[in-house]
């Protein structure tokens, strides 16, 4: 998928991303304010994340919301695949969104932990390299509060017991040449990665519901597949919310590497050094004090303003005062890193506190839940 | 594999196969006189199997031999996948080989029963057309004789929560280039089949000993790619003893044929009428019986005399005396067609007489005996 300026693939995102023509390419759909609407029809309130773009485009959303006015419920399904380094600030988004919407619509949530796909991916020598950030990845994930009986955590090579049965009816309707030009597999690309799209996709035939996966748009080309092969084994297409790419502390496009650790703020490790990487970054602000005072800040470009928006200032009235304040040249840089600066540090140390008890939160997550329990009896049939 | 006048991959069997290339190309060894002499030695006798040159060749054979003469133990594998058909008796040969030594040479057994491949490979249109069969074949095979605790019977969709991590690790070494050129991929086919080698060659890995694999000779790639990657993970090459693709009734290069019922003489169904089908066989019996009487006939291109060598005239004097009786136009077609339809008659009969106990038996092989007990608690360990 070379097609314009850019490359999009789950494995590899590339160039200036033209989200206009993303959304024509993808052939998905643009959020809409109709869609928006409806939301707060239904459950009284819109999150952040979704009336402020970055989740910005979708499939079949407008019709989970059709469907959950006249009683039918959807569940939710994403995922996080372990890698070299533990998680960030940015790899939540989807998981607050899940949180969220659990919450609102009484939805099951499954997380599948891919343990095994970066190893196939080559993106690390050996599966032990992954070992103790999938344990850190689950904990993470098992410290937000999910609802414990309606979320089940689980390991794709603990778990393919369950998944190999579906993963080989989807995987009877994938071509290598579909693959290929779904994922731009090539002749060095691994037998297992190959076949790994069809364990991405197991999971959305888990219940006979219509399932939604609130996921970054570099995710959308296995659910592409999916809505492909699902009518042909008798269940429903997924939906997607799709979020834009998150970017990281060097602006706009840039990403929270963990290559680059200055520009990713992480979950784990001392809070107040990690906060403390929001002073060094990139932002709207003057080139002087005094550009600053007379021109005003582009909270647009600023990455400090960014993360205000998707994670940091859940007000509105709050966020757009930032706003005007920067535009205006009123509110300095200084002050405001300052003050997301210790944000940042609250929520850190907030999250390490919970991960105290994410351990035995994890059991149930995993395998004493109800949801949990109920999965690992379940048998997938067509 | 289009090399030569003929094609061999493990989904394909086409033209006139010519063993002395194939020996060359595949770069596999023939069965020595050194070789017999030394099972001789080791236990005291030789199966007829091979001695007659049904298995004609090998790969480190010799050093199972040797390594077991030092004390080293080894342990066996080999698979049957359930297609359309139930099983006939040429599917036979690989485990009565086995079965022989495992008693001999007290080796563990391992039995592959991929019930997802042919479904991959589209040789059926659902994967429950293979359902039935799955379970003849499993009951066949438990009606052998084999010994319960030492011999494991494992189906992949159900066995794939061991079979996955290994598989895994194999997967990596194995880019779709290679498989491509080893298996003849092309752009339709399923990612699950192209998967699939990884699991057909995870069970070799399921002891720190050196495994042999007695099958036939078009299932030589998948343990090529096996003998590359071993040594990477740190486990033996594996060995294998080869057969020549079993005659089917139609005479030398023809096969049995679940597609042209005719051709096979099948382990289930009535017995009589299955040994009838011999009487219809290709023989190397002259024109007339007064030709015959004259000139003799040609047991080396005669199905019947073939059937006699390969399971019903275990004795090695026998044999010759009925090939010489043959050549000489002693023995006519219609008597040497009677007795062989009397054994197979008496062999399908005391079968299916075993086939009775088989359930319980099935029972044992896969879930109760020791070695299935120690199978399902194994943890694959690098």
């Amino acid at each position: 998928m070379k097609k314009f300026g850019f490359k999009i693939t789950p494995w590899e995102v590339k160039g200036k991303i033209d989200y206009e023509r993303l959304i024509k390419e993808f052939g998905v759909q643009r959020i809409t304010k109709d869609i928006i609407e409806k939301i707060k029809e239904l459950v009284g309130e819109v999150h952040p994340l979704i009336y402020r773009g970055i989740f910005f485009a979708h499939r079949d959303f407008d019709r989970i919301l059709e469907e959950y006015e006249k009683g039918k419920k959807f569940f939710l399904y994403t995922g996080r695949a372990p890698g070299k380094s533990s998680m960030h600030i940015a790899h939540l988004i989807p998981f607050l969104l899940c949180k969220w919407l659990q919450e609102k619509f009484e939805a099951n949530f499954y997380i599948e932990i891919p343990d095994e796909e970066k190893f196939l991916a080559k993106k690390v020598d050996s599966i032990e390299e992954l070992r103790e950030n999938v344990k850190k990845d689950i904990l993470h994930l098992s410290a937000l509060g999910l609802d414990p009986d309606r979320t089940f955590i689980f390991k794709t090579t603990e778990f393919i017991s369950k998944l190999y049965r579906p993963a080989v009816l989807i995987a009877r309707h994938i071509t290598y040449s579909m693959a290929r030009a779904t994922f731009g597999f090539t002749g060095e690309t691994s037998i297992g990665l190959i076949f790994y799209p069809a364990l991405q996709i197991a999971p959305t035939f888990f219940e006979r519901n219509r399932c939604l996966i609130p996921c970054g748009i570099d995710q959308d080309p296995y659910f592409r597949l999916q809505r492909d092969i699902a009518p042909k084994l008798g269940y429903p297409k997924t939906a997607e919310l799709l979020n834009k790419l998150i970017w990281g502390l060097e602006g706009p496009g840039s990403k929270m590497s963990a290559s680059k650790p200055e520009t990713a703020i992480f979950l784990e490790g001392d809070p107040e050094r990690e906060a403390r990487k929001i002073f060094e970054a990139f932002t709207g602000g003057g080139g002087s004090l005094k550009e600053h005072r007379e021109k005003g800040g582009r909270p647009e470009v600023c990455s400090v303003f960014y993360y205000y928006s998707i994670l940091f200032e859940p007000d509105e009235e709050k966020l757009r005062e930032r706003y005007n304040r920067c535009r205006s040249g009123e509110l300095i840089c200084g002050d405001c890193k300052q003050e997301l600066f210790e944000r940042i540090k609250k929520f850190l140390e907030n999250h390490q506190r919970k991960l105290k008890s994410a351990e035995k939160m994890k059991e149930k997550y995993m395998y004493d839940g109800k949801l949990a329990k109920r999965m690992w009896e379940w048998e997938f049939s067509l």
